[in-house]
């Protein structure tokens, strides 16, 4: 990779922090399986202890209520699930509503069947529609069980800030259960679990600069859980078998322990050179749309349209320029298709937009530079658009 | 951990290999999302993609048959599913059948409803029961779907090498289909997929070396496949959804590689070492009971009761001494509980057995003073056994 390139897709994954990255090969030197009753054992079972409270105090929520997976969507996949316990008696969830700009890991609805899904619309502004979220919560048929709606904090195109808070209250006048995709908001906003009435929350660690290989099915109470995905082995109290990761759940603690400090500083700086970004491209091309302007955005996030070029063009003509962003998500397999938050929110997704999100160590001459990619890919369009 | 510990639980986990390390090393600073089209995307995706070869490579199997996963756990309740494909029309899998010796990862069904799942009874010497196998199979109801086995190539405690290819043989001659883990087996015997006649492998690259959070499914043909377990990505074509582990990926290539090579070598040193070890325990107790001395076992396993010394209460002391050993196995959770490998073969649970597992690095010097360890807790059991 050459040196010079410009990482502008943190929001696809976050480079890896120094601090969880040392964490990680302090980890890799302890040879114990945490299952293991030895020394070894115990001194691995220690280090993901460790990690546990790192993530639990991000989101405000206590350590044994944070059942650890290998990725936010395997912990998506576990608590969507239509049988819950409660203690020990079985809990029932009749139908799961999620909204049409969830994550696909939270779209596809887990081990709910297909016909048990039902879809919460977004306004044209990018934003949970919760008059129709109510309507939907007023219409459930309590017959087969509650209730379960799943929203994201922040939306990972968009960068838009949804009102969780208030979904919350909806569901909870209806006795149902909320789950909130926090992935795209931990170290970006404040997230606690209380705070938000969530019962619960998924996190991912690649997402906030620790590891891929790690995330977190955090739940607000003790006693209402999913039925588990992967069993056998007695891990995570019951809840998720198999040897953990324990370098990975190393560099998750440490890159929560990160996420939770500095909030607003960083906000600030990266807030700045999102601005300064978004007004230079706008100089270059007046034309320009930014999806979700008018809302609350994170502040390092910007998803854009400019007429005449297409997304995947846009993408490719960037990464040939040196700079990574990224068309829609990247969650797909390389597959670049039209983007569902964008058709959800009403816009013409045929041309589709680009997404540049900044992180912590985004500099301003990258930004200045990566204005000045745009601006001479914006320049070529027309003949782009003509040839297309 | 003091320096002079003596690490003999290997069965448990290995130790990290040094190229896996520096495999993991370098991958950890690779930033792209795999799914990403953009250059750094791209990079991540070729390190998986060279892995992949290298997991494929240690089994006989092709690349694109290989489905990684967080886990050899998690690959077991992928595979354990009564619903599968063959291409695009539904398979039904009536009853699975799994081993009384298997790990718990299978043992406990996977997605089979507890009813759905019978037993195959091991013989004293600790071997599948073959002749049970056939009647159950004589026995199964087709109209629910087809019947699905599930055996392990090598116990995990007893090391024991399981008649996997003639069970194959059985199960398709009644159509059905075999499940073979692998986990224990890859590195210290050949495991070729074809030769086996598995339909398909499990594998966890932490017990090769690798680092704990990787694990593999891997498939003979290519049309059939289980219904995914973790959704919502299009990740593993489909098969398993999440951001890839890109580090924990590298570090199992970089083990599946060591261990396909020098097979032969290997054992023989271990062998040797373990010879050495029960030679030496025998000396000091005459009366030491070895489980599977009398069958093929894999060079680095030795299970054994000392009669007078409970298992747990001898685990404690030889961890005090310095020695990391196992009273049977690691998986759940520090509980040190009575052995289901011991039941199955009709042997006294109760005293328990404790399991020394070599490695590759594991030295004379080790063996030597484990067995002085082992001849002073001999010494003193009759104390211990009256204490009790």
């Amino acid at each position: 990779m050459a040196k010079d390139r410009i990482y502008l897709d943190w929001n696809a994954t976050a480079p890896l922090l120094e601090g969880a990255r040392q964490a990680m090969i302090s980890a890799l030197a302890l040879t114990g399986n945490p299952s293991s009753v030895h020394a070894e054992g115990r001194a691995a079972r220690a280090v993901i202890e460790a990690a546990r409270r790192e993530v639990a105090a991000l989101v405000g929520a206590t350590a044994p209520n944070v059942v650890l997976t290998a990725s936010a969507t395997e912990a998506a996949n576990l608590v969507l699930s239509p049988v819950f316990r409660m203690g020990k008696a079985p809990l029932a969830i009749g139908r799961l509503y999620v909204s049409a700009i969830e994550h696909p890991a939270v779209r596809e609805g887990g081990r709910f069947a297909p016909g048990q899904v039902g879809e919460i619309p977004v306004t044209p502004s990018g934003l949970i529609d919760l008059a129709a979220l109510e309507a939907l919560l007023a219409a459930h048929d309590g017959t087969a069980g509650l209730p379960m709606v799943a929203v994201m904090a922040v939306n990972n195109e968009t960068g838009i800030v949804q009102p969780v808070r208030e979904a919350a209250r909806l569901v909870h006048a209806r006795g149902g259960l909320i789950l909130v995709d926090g992935v795209q908001a931990a170290g970006r906003i404040a997230l606690d679990i209380d705070d938000l009435g969530a019962d619960f929350l998924i996190l991912s660690a690649h997402k906030i600069g620790g590891p891929k290989g790690a995330g977190a099915l955090i739940a607000r109470g003790e006693t209402l859980m999913p039925s588990p995905l992967v069993r056998g082995g007695g891990q995570e109290k019951g809840h998720r078998a198999g040897t953990e990761n324990v370098a990975a759940i190393a560099g998750f603690g440490a890159a929560a322990a990160w996420a939770r400090d500095g909030l607003d500083e960083r906000n600030a700086a990266i807030g700045a050179l999102r601005d300064r970004l978004e007004a230079g491209m706008r100089n270059a091309a007046p034309d320009l749309v930014v999806h979700g302007a008018g809302v609350a955005r994170v502040a390092n996030t910007s998803f854009f349209t400019l007429p005449g070029l297409k997304a995947e063009t846009g993408q490719i003509a960037f990464d040939l320029e040196g700079v990574a962003l990224s068309a829609g998500a990247a969650c797909s397999s390389g597959k670049v298709g039209a983007s569902h938050v964008l058709t959800a929110m009403g816009q013409d997704a045929k041309t589709g937009a680009l997404r540049i999100s900044l992180g912590a160590a985004t500099t301003v001459e990258e930004i200045d530079r990566a204005v000045e990619i745009f601006t001479r890919i914006a320049a070529r369009r027309k003949i782009s658009g003509a040839a297309a």
